[in-house]
C-alpha cells in the first residue's frame, strides 16, 4: 500500500503523543514537530505509511536517546491482557465455534493501539472488551470459512504481531492451532508506538508455546525490505502467514504469500483501501479478495 | 488564545482539503504540503491558530493564484441557508422566548464549517439542524440571561461572521434586536476557507437589514493587529460584540471590550481552552465567566 497525504497529519499527531510521553516541556514538543516537518519533502508518494514512520521513528530513537517511552504503556497492557487470560479461555471454551471465538478475539485485542488511538485509555477499553460479546464490531470482510480451510492445509504458520497487550489474544487465538502444526510468532526488533518487542512476548508467555522471532524491523509494520535474512525465510516458506494489525496490512497488502489480514479498521485511509468501514473488524486474504480490495 | 502544538496535524489536514479543492493533481497536494511543513519551524508558540493559519492561506492564496477555492461551496451554503430562510423565522415566530430560539439558531448555524471539518455533508448538516428543536446540542455554558441584559443595554453592537450559510442564521437571530440599536456586521477582508465575505453577506441580504464592513482581516479569525483602522474604531466603541465561531474565539479570547463568544465546539483543544466539551454548543462573556476560562 502506498502512503496517502492524509498520513501526514497523523504523524504529526503521533510525533506530539510521542514527544508529550518523553517530557512536559513544550519547547521540547515544537522542536520535535520542527524535525518532522522536516522530513515531509522527503517522503515520497510511492513509500508505504509504515516506511514513512520508520523515518519518523529514526528521528525519536536519536532525539529519546534511545529510550523506549512507550515502555510503562506496554507493560501496562501486558498486565491488564494477562490478567485476563483465564476469562478469555473460558470465553473460548463455553463457544461452539472455538476457532471463530478464539479469531474474534483476536481481533478485538488489536483496540489496543496507540499509533492510531490519539487518546486511549486501555483499561476502560479492555472492560469495554470484556463486557461486550466480542463480536459487537461490523464485520465488513470477514472470510473466516476460507481462514479455517487453509489454517487446517497449513503445516507452518507465521503470524505477525502488533501491539503490547494484544499479543494475549493473540496467543489465546494461536493455542487453538499450534498443536498441529508449527507456528512462529515474529514481533518488531526495536521500539515503535507500543508495537510488541520480544519482551512483550515473553512476558505474555507466548514463547512457551510457540516459537517467537524478531523481524528484524526498527518500524510499526513489517517492511519486508528491512526485515532480516532469517525472517524472510521463514516468510517465504510458511504455508500461511497471519498478518495483525494495520501497519502491517500497511506494509504487506501487496506483497506474495497466502497472507490473511486481522485488523479493525481505525482511520478513513485503511477504511478506503480495505474498502471497509471505519471501525469495522476485518479478516481477509490477499489472494482471495477477488478484486475487491482496491489497489491505490 | 495563544497556539498549541495541537493545531499543526489539523493545518495540514486543512492544507490537503484546499489543495483536493483546487486541484486533481496528487503531486501539486504534495507540494503544499511540503510548503506547510516548511511553516512549522516559524510557528512561534506566542502565536494565536488564526495567526497561525493567516500564515497558510497567504501561502494558499499564492499557489491558487487568488483563486477563492471555497467559492462554490460558499455559494451552495447561502443558498441552502436561505431556501430555510422562511422557515428559520417561523420557528423563531412561534417560539414562547424568540431571542433564545434566535440565538440557538445562530450557534446551530455555526456547524458549517470547513476548517474544523474535513468532510462536511452541508444540506445533510441543514437538514439534520431542521429535523432537530436546534436545542439538541448540549449546552456547555450558556449565559443567555446576561446576554439578554446586555443586549437591552446596548446601543451599539458589532457582530462579528463566522462562515458563509451561517451568516443566514445570524441574520435571523439580529433581526430580534436590530430595530432599538444600531448593529454593524463584520465579515472577512479575503478568503479564508468557507468564512463569510462581503459578497455572501449581500447574497444573504445582511446589507439589507444592518451595516455590513470588512474586518479587513485576510485570516480565519478577527486578529485585531491586522484589522482595518475603521474596523478597529468601531470595536472600541461598542458597547457589546458578539463573536461568531472558534476563529473568532481563537483570536479574541484574551481581548478587552465585552465580548460573547458564540460558537459549537468542534476540536478538543478549543474544548479544553473554553472549559466546555466536545460538541457542546456555548454561549459566554469574555468578563463574566468568573474564571471559569483556563487561560493557557
Amino acid at each position: 500500500m502506498k502512503t496517502y497525504l492524509d498520513c501526514i497529519p497523523c504523524f504529526f499527531s503521533q510525533a506530539l503523543q510521542q514527544g508529550r510521553l518523553f517530557t512536559g516541556n513544550e519547547l521540547i514538543h515544537k522542536e520535535i514537530m520542527n524535525e518532522v516537518a522536516s522530513l515531509v519533502p522527503g517522503f515520497s508518494l510511492g513509500l508505504t505509511p509504515p516506511e514513512m514512520a520508520r523515518e519518523m521513528h529514526k528521528l525519536f530513537r536519536k532525539r529519546f536517546a534511545g529510550q523506549d517511552i512507550y515502555k510503562t504503556i506496554k507493560d501496562q497492557s501486558n498486565h491488564w491482557a494477562m490478567e485476563l487470560y483465564s476469562k478469555l479461555k473460558e470465553k473460548v471454551a463455553q463457544s461452539k465455534d472455538r476457532l471463530l471465538t478464539a479469531v474474534e478475539l483476536a481481533i478485538a485485542g488489536n483496540v489496543i493501539d496507540y499509533g492510531a488511538n490519539k487518546t486511549l485509555n486501555i483499561e476502560e477499553e479492555i472492560q469495554k472488551l470484556m463486557e461486550s460479546n466480542f463480536t459487537s464490531g461490523r464485520k465488513g470482510i470477514f472470510q473466516y470459512e476460507d481462514l479455517k480451510k487453509d489454517l487446517n492445509a497449513a503445516k507452518t504458520v507465521l503470524y505477525l504481531a502488533d501491539n503490547a497487550g494484544e499479543i494475549v489474544f493473540d496467543r489465546i487465538f494461536i493455542e487453538e492451532f499450534c498443536d498441529d502444526r508449527k507456528v512462529i510468532f515474529s514481533v518488531r526488533d526495536k521500539p515503535a508506538i507500543n508495537d510488541a518487542l520480544m519482551e512483550d512476548a515473553v512476558f505474555c508467555g507466548i514463547d512457551k508455546v510457540v516459537q517467537v522471532i524478531s523481524s528484524g524491523v526498527d518500524a510499526p509494520g513489517t517492511i519486508l525490505k528491512y526485515c532480516s535474512d532469517d525472517f524472510l525465510n521463514i516468510f517465504k516458506q510458511a504455508d500461511l502467514i497471519i498478518s495483525k494489525g494495520q501497519g502491517n496490512y500497511e506494509a504487506l497488502s501487496e506483497a506474495e504469500g497466502k497472507i490473511y489480514f486481522l485488523f479493525k479498521v481505525k482511520c478513513p485511509v485503511i477504511a478506503r483501501h480495505s474498502g471497509a468501514a471505519l471501525g469495522d473488524i476485518v479478516l481477509f486474504s490477499n489472494l482471495k479478495r477477488n478484486g475487491t480490495v482496491k489497489n491505490y
